[in-house]
C-alpha cells in the first residue's frame, strides 16, 4: 500500500464480534481470502448483555493488541457503550491497559453536540496520563441511530471536529434503533428509511467521513443483500454493517471501486503528485480542474481497491 | 383506563368539523363503535367561510363543554386562525367563556419560532386573567404546511417547548397547503410528499410528539386510504387527517398497534414499575438495557390500544 | 407583457452557450418558435476549458450587449466561476465593459454563507466605480451543487438576501456535480437525488425563489426527457437545465402552466388589484382567503404563460 493507502482505511464491510464471546473473537482468525472484513468492531455495546460487560471488557483489553498484530488486514476498533448508558467510563479504561492507541473507537447513539463533548471529556478522564493520549487524536467512527441524533448531526459532527483528542473518519447509521426510534415499521421497499439514508450520506460527505449503511437483517437472503448493498453504494455510502461472515464477500465485492474507477484516480493522483512538484497554478486533469475533494474521492477509490 | 392512558391521549384520527355548521356538530352524537374517533377538531379556519368565523365561534363557545362531558372517548381540540391571519385574537376570546382549559388547541401554519412567540403572547392576552390560564400549560397540536414551516420546524418546535403557557404534543402535516405552499403536484406514488413526511416523522419524534399524516383526500376509495394509512404508519405516523366519518373506521384500525406490540408493551410497563421501586441500576427487559424513549414508546402502545 | 409580467423572468429552459465558442453563440439567433429558450446561460465555467477562460471572457464582453437587445426574449444570464475557483476576480471584471447591469449572474457552488459574503465582496471591488453598480441589485441564480452545499443551503440564501448587491431569483440544482460530490451513482429510478432535490425545492419555495431542476443527460432520449421533466414539475420545480438545444421545446411544454391555472391566476390577479384599491379587509377569492404567497404563486404562473 502507497503512502495514501496508510491514511485512509477502507470500511467497505463492518463487521460485529461481541467481546464477551471469546469463541467468535478467536474465530476471526479463520477468516480467509475474501471473507476477511477491512473493519472489525469488537463490542462493548448492543451485542453484550449488561451481565457480561466486565467480562467482554476483560477479553478485549487482554486479547486486542494480539488480534491487531496478528491480522494486519483488519482494522480492529472497539465499540463503546453510548455517553448516556452509564458504562462509558468503565468501559474507555480499559485502554489504558493498552501500549498505543487503539485504532478507533465507535461510538453509539450520537446524539447531540453536548453528548459529543462530554464523550470527550470521560475519554480524557478515564484515560488519565495514559501514555499515547496525546501523540495523536484517535480516530472515530460514530452511530447515527435516532431522531435526535438525525436532527442534530450537523452540530455534533463540528463537535467532534472541533475536539482535539478524537479525528472524525466515519459514520454508521444505526437503520434498527433509528426505526424503533421514529416507531417506524420495516416495508418492502424500505422508504421509510430513505430520508435518513440520504440526510447521514450527504452530512458524511460534508465533513468529508466515510458513510456506512444499514444492516441486511436477513442475511441468508445473499440476492437481497447484493441489491441492499448496491442501492446503498449508488446513494453514496462506502460500507455497510454486517453481522454473518458469510455477507462479507458480497458486501466487499459490491463496495469495491470499478476498474474504471481505480484507472481514474490512479491517473489522478499520480498527476497531482508531479503538480505538486511543480506548484503552479490550477490543476487540470483530463481537460476538467480538480479541486481537493475529487483528489480525496481519488485517494478513497485507491484505498478502498488495494485491499480486495 | 390506567394512570399513563390519561396523560397521552392517541389522536389516531382527526376528524375536522366546522365549528359554523351546527348541524354536523350535532351529528358528532351519532357516530358509534368503531366509528367513534379519537380526536375532533372544532374548526374555526380553512372549513369555514370568512363571512362565517363570527357564527363559528358562537357556536364552539356554546357546545365545546357539553360535547366534552357528552362524548368523553373523543378529545375535543378547538382549531383556531394562524397568527398571520389577523383572526387569532378573537377565536382566542371564545377560551375565556369556558369554565376550564380545552383539552387542546390546534394551531395552523406554525411558520417560524416567532410566530410561536407571537402566538403565545396573543394567547395570553387574549385569555387575561382567565381562571384556569396559569393552572396548567395548554396542550397544542401543531401543523407545519408550507416551506418556511418545514424550514423552520426545528426551531418552532423548540420554541413551543421554552413557553410555560403552551405543551406541544403532536404536529399535523398539513399536505394540500404545503403542495400549494412549494407548488408541487400530486402524483400517483404521492413521491412529492415523502421528504416532507420523513422529515416531520424524524422533528416530532426527536421532540417526543405525536405525528399525525396527511389528508386522504379521495375518501370514496377505502383501498387507497388503507393503503396510504399503512404507508404512514410505517413512516412513523401514529394519526391521520379524516374528512368523512366513513374513513374513520379504517383509519383507526390501521394506526391501533398489533397484540404483539400490546404484549410487549404491557410486559415492559409492569417490569419497568417494578424497577423503579427498588430503583437500582439499568433497567434491563427481554435481554436488553431500556432507556426512557422505548418506555414512552410502550405508553403510547397501551394508550392507543386501550381506546380501540 | 404586463407589469407583472417585467418583475419575474420565466426560466423554464435554461441552457447553457460555452462563452468560448462564438460559433455556438451565434447559432443562438437560429432557434425561433418553441425552440427559443427562456434563459440563456453564457458559461465562463465548467463548459470552458481552463485555456480558453481568457477568450471566453472578450467574447461575451463583445457580444453580451447585442445579443440582448436582438433577442428580448431570451434573458442572458453570465455565468462565473466559483468563489473558490480563483477566476471569479477576471471573470468579473468583464462586467466593467457593460454599459448597463448584467440581466442576472450565475454563480456555481455556493457552498457556505462565507462564500457568499467573498462573491460579494469581490464583485463590489471588480466592478469599482462602475456606473450602473449602485442602481439595483444584481439578479442572482445560485448553484446548490456539492455536499456542503446542500447543507449550509439555508445560510447561504440567507446570506444573499442580506446582501444589498444581490438579488436572489432562483437557485439550480447541480445534479452531476452533486452526484460526484457524494461520491453516489446514477440509478434507473434516480431515487439517490430525490432527498437534495426535494430538500432544495422546500429552500427555494421558503425563500421565495425559483427552483430549476437537473440536466437531462441521455439528451436523445426525448421520453425520458420527457419524464424526468414532468417528475421535477410534479416535485415544485418550474424549469430544468438543457444542454442540446433539440430539449428546449419538451422543457418548455412540460413546465407551462395549464390553461385552468392561467384561468385561476388570471381572476385571482385581477381580483386583488380590485381589493387593494378598496384596501379593506381580508382578501378572499373563490371562497378562500388568500395571502401573498399565493398572490406570488399566481403572478409566477402568468409569467410562464405569456412567453409560451
Amino acid at each position: 500500500m502507497s503512502v495514501v493507502a496508510r491514511r485512509v482505511w477502507p470500511r467497505r464491510a463492518l463487521f460485529y464480534t461481541p467481546g464477551s464471546d471469546m469463541r467468535k473473537i478467536e474465530k476471526l482468525r479463520k477468516l480467509s481470502g475474501a471473507g476477511v472484513p477491512d473493519f472489525v468492531a469488537l463490542d462493548l455495546e448492543d451485542g453484550v448483555a449488561l451481565s457480561a460487560k466486565a467480562q467482554a471488557r476483560e477479553n478485549i483489553a487482554k486479547t486486542y493488541e494480539g488480534l491487531r498484530s496478528d491480522m494486519p488486514n483488519i482494522q480492529f476498533g472497539i465499540r463503546v457503550n453510548s455517553v448516556s448508558s452509564g458504562l462509558l467510563t468503565e468501559d474507555l479504561r480499559i485502554l489504558r491497559e493498552l501500549k498505543s492507541a487503539p485504532s478507533c473507537l465507535l461510538l453509539p447513539k450520537v446524539d447531540s453536540p453536548e453528548e459529543v463533548r462530554e464523550f470527550v471529556e470521560t475519554y480524557s478522564l478515564a484515560l488519565g496520563r495514559c501514555r499515547w493520549k496525546l501523540k495523536a487524536p484517535v480516530p472515530l467512527v460514530s452511530f447515527i441511530e435516532t431522531a435526535q441524533g438525525l436532527l442534530n448531526m450537523k452540530d455534533s459532527f463540528q463537535a467532534i471536529l472541533d475536539s482535539q483528542y478524537i479525528k472524525h473518519e466515519a459514520t454508521v447509521f444505526g437503520s434498527d434503533d433509528f426505526v424503533a426510534s421514529i416507531g417506524a415499521h420495516r416495508s418492502q421497499n424500505g422508504e421509510e428509511l430513505m430520508y435518513a439514508r440520504q440526510k447521514l450520506v450527504a452530512h458524511a460527505k460534508a465533513f468529508n467521513i466515510q458513510a456506512i449503511d444499514m444492516v441486511w437483517i436477513d442475511f441468508k437472503n445473499l440476492q437481497g443483500l447484493e441489491e441492499n448493498s448496491r442501492q446503498g453504494a449508488n446513494l453514496g455510502f462506502t460500507g455497510k454493517q454486517v453481522i454473518h461472515p458469510a455477507n462479507i464477500e458480497t458486501v466487499q465485492r459490491v463496495f469495491s471501486p470499478s476498474e474504471e474507477k481505480i484507472q481514474w484516480a490512479t491517473e489522478l493522483l499520480e498527476q497531482f503528485a508531479e503538480h505538486e512538484k511543480s506548484g503552479t497554478g490550477a490543476f487540470v486533469f483530463r481537460g476538467k480542474m480538480i479541486d481537493m475533494p475529487l483528489v480525496k474521492q481519488a485517494e478513497n477509490i485507491i484505498v478502498s481497491s488495494s485491499s480486495s
